[in-house]
């Protein structure tokens, strides 16, 4: 049976997510009389949840402490970091009032912690030996955005933002763990099946501060780019103007050297978007709220054979209970089979149960799988085996799928024309490019619904370009430049 | 080894708290330009961790559903309610600006969330046959305190509130929650052993919107009361006003009823109130971020013996991980062992494994427990087992020693004079009380340094008075008033 939300494809996207968040109980948006923000309803607090221990998993073993900083940053602080500043001032809250009194100074919620933590840091940190540190929370944040909001996508109270945060004694070592926490995204990303590209942002649009930014992209059913996650290498920027100074190795003082790298709910918005279908989401199994339900259907004549598919039933629920999945016994008696297959279709859990008055005959069980519409019907003592190995494979195939998708709307072109032609129908393009980025902003930046995403990064990515010419100056070609529709 | 800190009990119980928070590496309090804001650290994020999940545990077991509603609230959500907005508006946060524009409607930094939640429940609630509803959050709360602030005490950001708010169809219901969210905070503060006077309070003192307020008091080693939990019935106090209509059983359309409660970081600070000596910390191995180190001592003349040992201390360790406990072993070279131990002595860790030269050759451990530092020598195939018996009476130890500290402080008197005296030495005195609510407030609250914590609930507690006379007034008395210097 399908939802009743129009096509995710194409331009009812938007129109589509907002539905699929309100029937599937993720996300109550646009109600509460404060644009841009949302209530998070209890399913969808559950999915958050098993995002927010997936990252805290990755994070808690590399190494990295959670920590919990105040939202509250006083002018005074906002203020000192003057390239900082004049990226977030436009859309910062402001604080200026407490019970009657005016305040002396103001207080602006955090939009990003970096001001805050190197505060803290200049206190905490004075030697080499307690480096590097690699700190993160998991908090709110606000922006006032003036583009138009979208539920998870484009808020101004974030809800779920990871932030983390590490000091180093070099460059070099900041450099390294660049790459150790973009690897730590892929892992991430790669565990939720959300397909990304990565580049490294011109400079004209990297985080207010940093030397340099590198982005992880994916594309929305829309034919648009989402910025899923960011690391950036911020240099001695924040560490010279909070003065967080550290007696090095060789016994001299210098500043610390940072970076910083966050997620949002962004990433969750991406997991729906790609893995849902016309009856509704269809969830990884790794962040499932439900990974199995158990579904009786009831023998309508027989009290006797109804009571032994209901024993049945209670005992295949024990049994998956017990082997530590995340299941649920749907045995409500005021709604038909039918009708539960429908509503936990419609909210993605992962794999169904049936069990009726054959399968209890035969001690056998039928599984349905959500990705696949599969049914299998299954020996009872192979339960176990069985649910273990579907659970991985519909991981696996959404990945795949997804990516697949993602993978199809890539295109290379020599020409920027062709490249420009092809975004503006929803895909990501690239071309060839000599590397100069003011010729790309004047070619690009200006143009409507095209956005410049960078350029791969060496180190992560091999790109041949010999032979090709710059699509931009007709030069000799370094390397490509992405392009996309953005959000 | 003692610690760097004063005295807990008495007068310097401030200075000795602020003192183990920062040598413990909890809290970071004082420091950052924000008056009642502070900084959780990486140690001390864990310590909150375990606590969350130890009452998240509680509620979901008892069909509570978490949530996360929005921090912002416009002026004209926050208004409506009028008893509410005089409890609370002279300890507001306003934001009026955002970016460079001042804003139309003044947004509130949530004090509490009743407000908020009561708007959402008009438009999720329509039916008795949705009901009860238990919803909880844990988020952070702001208060413009203007007594003086204290870490986790008394806080401007509150960063650790957790709140519940429930609907019902009826009065009664209500009621029955109450008694259940009694229930659930009973036994959340008997798990971290954290003893407790449960109290009805004054309607002047009562939650600002309530028809009632009971509230759990303890006791810290200054001799003041500290408010720990507060369960309130709000009837329909909310509900009329946000509109939040629910059709009866009977068919007939009435006002929703409410109840909500909440608990806090205080909590954290009456564990480590209660627990510490003058080592530091005694953590209950039921939040503390590592429950068993595992500490060996190195041969120092003989490197295969140094090598065995070592080894020896990795199996030990290795088994502790695989049996689930949160277990290190403390294997810095730089350090010698009484470090180690005065530091995860500071640190509250209540099971401490040294194995030197000794234990390896003759297969033993010797153990230590924190709370009564006793040791035990235990055969190696015996590890588990005393490890899982010693963990178990250490909290029931903790519980009942903090218990009996609390019980001996607790007196009950004929004569107001001799109460307040009581009072005025630090303890919690109990008067016979006819239970006229005027008379109290006019003999007591202009008191200086006594206030009223209330009287004790007949279904929770039995309380004889027969023959006693009110020490207020002369006449019968029903129960008993508290009294106590309070936080």
């Amino acid at each position: 049976m399908v939802s009743k939300c129009p096509k995710k494809e194409g331009e009812s996207f938007s129109e589509w997510f907002e539905c699929i968040l309100r029937e599937a109980e993720i996300y109550d948006y646009g109600r509460y009389p404060v644009k841009g923000v949302g209530v998070w309803l209890p399913y969808g607090f559950q999915i958050r949840k098993h995002v927010i221990e997936t990252i805290r998993k990755l994070l808690d073993e590399t190494g990295h402490e959670e920590i919990l900083l105040p939202l509250l940053i006083p002018e005074t602080i906002f203020r000192k970091e003057s390239e900082h500043v004049r990226g977030f001032e436009g859309e910062v809250y402001w604080v200026t009032k407490a019970g009657f009194n005016e305040l002396d100074v103001r207080l602006v919620l955090r939009p990003t912690s970096e001001t805050v933590l190197s505060y803290m840091e200049s206190l905490w940190i004075k030697s080499y030996r307690q480096l590097p540190k690699k700190y993160y929370q998991i908090v709110n944040i606000f922006r006032y955005e003036t583009k138009m909001t979208k539920p998870m996508i484009r808020l101004r109270e974030v809800s779920t933002f990871k932030e983390a945060h590490t000091l180093h004694e070099s460059f070099e070592d900041a450099e390294r763990l660049v790459m150790e926490a973009v690897n730590i995204y892929r892992e991430f990303f790669d565990l939720l099946g959300i397909p990304y590209l990565i580049s490294k942002r011109p400079q004209w649009d990297k985080f207010a501060g940093a030397l340099y930014t590198i982005a992880f992209d994916t594309l929305l059913p829309d034919g648009k780019a989402l910025q899923i996650g960011t690391v950036h290498n911020l240099g001695q920027t924040f560490t010279s103007v909070y003065d967080v100074k550290i007696q090095k190795r060789d016994e001299t003082i210098d500043y610390g050297w940072q970076t910083s790298y966050g997620i949002s709910e962004r990433v969750i918005a991406s997991v729906i978007a790609f893995h849902s279908d016309e009856r509704g989401l269809i969830l990884p199994p790794l962040i499932a709220p439900i990974q199995v339900v158990v579904v009786p259907i009831p023998v309508v004549d027989n009290a006797e054979k109804r009571k032994e598919v209901m024993e049945y039933a209670q005992d295949v629920y024990s049994e998956l209970k017990s082997a530590g999945y995340r299941v649920k016994l749907d045995d409500r008696e005021e709604l038909r089979p039918v009708d539960k297959y429908f509503e936990w279709e419609l909210k993605g859990v992962p794999l169904r149960v049936e069990i009726g008055k054959r399968e209890t005959e035969q001690r056998k069980v039928t599984l349905f799988r959500r990705d696949t519409l599969q049914r299998y019907v299954i020996e009872r003592p192979r339960l176990i085996e069985a649910v273990s190995t579907i659970l991985k494979e519909i991981g696996e195939y959404l990945r795949q799928r997804a990516w697949k998708w993602f993978s199809e709307r890539i295109k290379t072109f020599d020409s920027l024309d062709e490249a420009i032609d092809y975004v503006r129908q929803g895909g990501i393009a690239q071309i060839p490019w000599c590397g100069d980025e003011r010729e790309a902003y004047e070619a690009i930046e200006k143009l409507e619904a095209v956005s410049v995403l960078g350029a791969p990064i060496p180190a992560i990515e091999r790109v041949d370009v010999t032979d090709k010419k710059c699509a931009l100056c007709g030069g000799k070609a370094y390397t490509y430049l992405r392009l996309a529709k953005r959000y």
